[in-house]
């Protein structure tokens, strides 16, 4: 892990410079930065001459792998941050002593930042220029790209804090280069700069008819919202999502869809859930999970003589498949499980799923039964993209650290 | 294998009575036999005076296993029998110096009778009565039954024999007890008394559609019969069909369905076919074939990234089902192979075939590649059941060797 001393000094008038100079030493690199911080002032604006931290970084022999998660708001991104950081032990919390609105998460290992963080454009602001959060014109994307590269160099970033309560600009926070970096939020993929920095990548797809039952459901029951309103709210939001949020996901390594079920005929509760996981072949370290056959299109319903389900019971689908012209491999969940054994019994006839023992799949998900989608293809496949990215992550790391014995030999 | 010894004697009046007296010599039993024999006179008589055969034969610890084959005529069955020898290796023949129309088929472990030879009505009988060979009044059930259960009790039997090319009843042959004893015809299964003596039984059960377009194949493209004569002689034959011989397919073990291809639409062709090989649930010796899981309903399109096909490719579908209020597993083919790596890559993905060693089932299907249906569903399902009789015989065999020793334990 990166070792950091802060200390401040005068800035030169810069919207977001970065400099940084290397030395070698006792085989460590040594990095330094000097970026623009705004100083506790909650303001939008740049440009303006003010102080000027200078962190030192000792990046070490660590490494840090950044994952990009895109996705609507509201579209369980948190659940699926919380899952992630349970498959690498820890618990996840916001950075201690800092601004209590913080959107970041950190764990031992993994450090989650919400990319609303680098709205450019306040709420007022972007009301008085008519623009959507969605909107990139809302979005500072050299700021993301600059710190999210300097991250993954191994030095620490003063990061601005977008607040969510307030709507305003917070005082930036400090972050320090993580083993796992997760970027998550509206845009992680729509900036070709920032998309070149992940390690690996994640879009989550929810379809209009589950994100519509899902707002009802929320905004209709739990905050009284008037069905009128919901449909308002979505159609309003449509086209800057259609035009910035969506297209993103042809670049995703693996998209997590989440459609109406098939099994009940008609369905428009949205209660059950028909759930593919869409992984990109080739990808370095990424081995598609596969059902029984890699390679062959298989469907398979684990209900029969060995498994009871009550209805609409569970459909399992595999194969090969073509997603914005790439060749992918495609894992599809309809349907919910009802008890453990059903879950023991799936996983163990699921290949490739990176667990380092029997079980582990089912043991992640009981520890976090509570959680949303914890009985459907959801919550499943986002356990078993937590254990990818954490063998991804381990294979990097090895590559790293084996490269230079291999030089020698 | 069976001892006999054969001397002739005057008969008492009877239609097929036996005798049997049993004693026990150096552990092993002794049994004879008393039957009436046709004595040479081509007739479908029977109750007359004439010449009687008795054998002694040595049963010793040979273990004869009784199979039965029902189907249609002309529907696969020579060719299923001799995918079946080809199992237990060596060669299959009529028997040495006999009748040269006689039906029966031997090799060192199997002898292969067809149940036509059990006619108590010959062609002008029949005719006379207005019966046809389906209609169980024109076979004599009571010889069957008594033949077959000496055969399985280790004696020799003169069966009498049915010749095709006369439409006349030939004097009889010798049938000693063989390893394996294969009863095929029209009516294995139609008698209850038959039926119990079977140790494992197969109906193949070719659907309207295919046994209409095979017909036209045959006796249009290669006898010159024309499409209405084909027509009237299938009509003509459903009745008594319906009513003998397709109801007994509730009581075999498995039965091979031969239907018209679902990959092509619309197909009436009938040259890709969909072949489902249907498994009895309990039956002793005999462990259903599976796809990937037991017990669960899965389909399998192999064509992928790893095999391709031609259209209209393959497709297998596995899963429980019930059959005539039975438990069933049922394993389907659809569509045909095109070279050999697809049907070791189908074999590598099947579990319970019975193999000996890898590849088994690929290399009988390629040792007879110039057979009927080595392309398809049938070929595939009729060497697999081949192999699961196989294993079924030396389980029975082994189950008998031991059961002494495990008394004395």
């Amino acid at each position: 892990m990166a070792v950091c001393r802060v200390y401040t000094t005068q800035s030169l008038n810069s919207t977001s410079s970065i400099s940084t100079s290397t030395k070698t030493n006792l085989d460590f690199h040594q990095k330094h930065v000097v970026f623009y911080s705004t100083s506790g002032k909650r303001s939008s604006k740049r440009g303006s001459s003010s102080t000027t931290t200078v962190i030192t970084c000792s990046a070490g022999d660590s490494q840090t792998v950044v994952i990009g998660l895109a996705a609507d708001s509201g579209c369980g991104k948190s659940t699926f941050m919380r899952r992630l950081t349970s498959v690498f032990g820890g618990a996840a919390e916001p950075p201690r002593g800092g601004n209590p609105d913080s959107n970041t998460v950190i764990s031992d290992t993994t450090t989650v930042i919400c990319l609303d963080d680098y709205h450019s454009l306040d709420r007022t602001g972007r009301k008085e220029k008519g623009v959507t959060a969605l909107d990139p014109r809302a979005n500072n994307f050299d700021l993301m790209y600059e710190q999210v590269k300097s991250i993954k160099d191994g030095i620490a970033v003063e990061k601005p804090i977008y607040n969510h309560v307030t709507g305003l600009l917070d005082p930036p926070e400090l972050i320090k280069p993580p083993k796992i970096f997760v970027i998550e939020g509206l845009h992680p993929l729509y900036d070709e700069r920032v998309r070149d920095l992940l390690d690996f990548s994640i879009y989550l797809d929810i379809s209009n008819e589950v994100k519509f039952a899902w707002k009802i459901q929320r905004d209709m029951a739990e905050r009284g919202h008037s069905l009128e309103s919901i449909k308002a709210s979505i159609e309003a939001r449509k086209p800057d999502f259609d035009a910035y949020i969506d297209p993103q996901k042809q670049y995703a390594d693996a998209v997590i869809e989440v459609l109406p079920t098939l099994l009940i005929p008609d369905d428009n509760e949205g209660k059950v859930l028909r759930v593919r996981l869409i992984m990109k072949e080739g990808v370095k370290y990424f081995n598609p999970v596969y059902l029984f056959d890699e390679g062959s299109t298989i469907s398979w319903i684990p209900c029969g003589r060995k498994l009871t389900c009550s209805y609409p019971g569970i459909k399992f689908s595999y194969g090969p498949d073509t997603y914005f012209g790439d060749e992918v491999s495609v894992l599809e969940m309809d349907g919910q499980f009802d008890r453990l054994d059903e879950l023991i019994y799936v996983e163990s006839h699921l290949s490739s799923i990176s667990t380092k023992f029997y079980g582990e799949v089912t043991q992640q998900m009981l520890k976090h039964a509570d959680f949303p989608g914890s009985n459907n293809g959801t919550g499943l496949f986002q356990t078993i993209i937590g254990l990818k990215i954490r063998e991804l992550y381990e294979q990097l790391v090895t590559s790293k650290v084996r490269a230079p014995v291999e030089a020698k030999a």
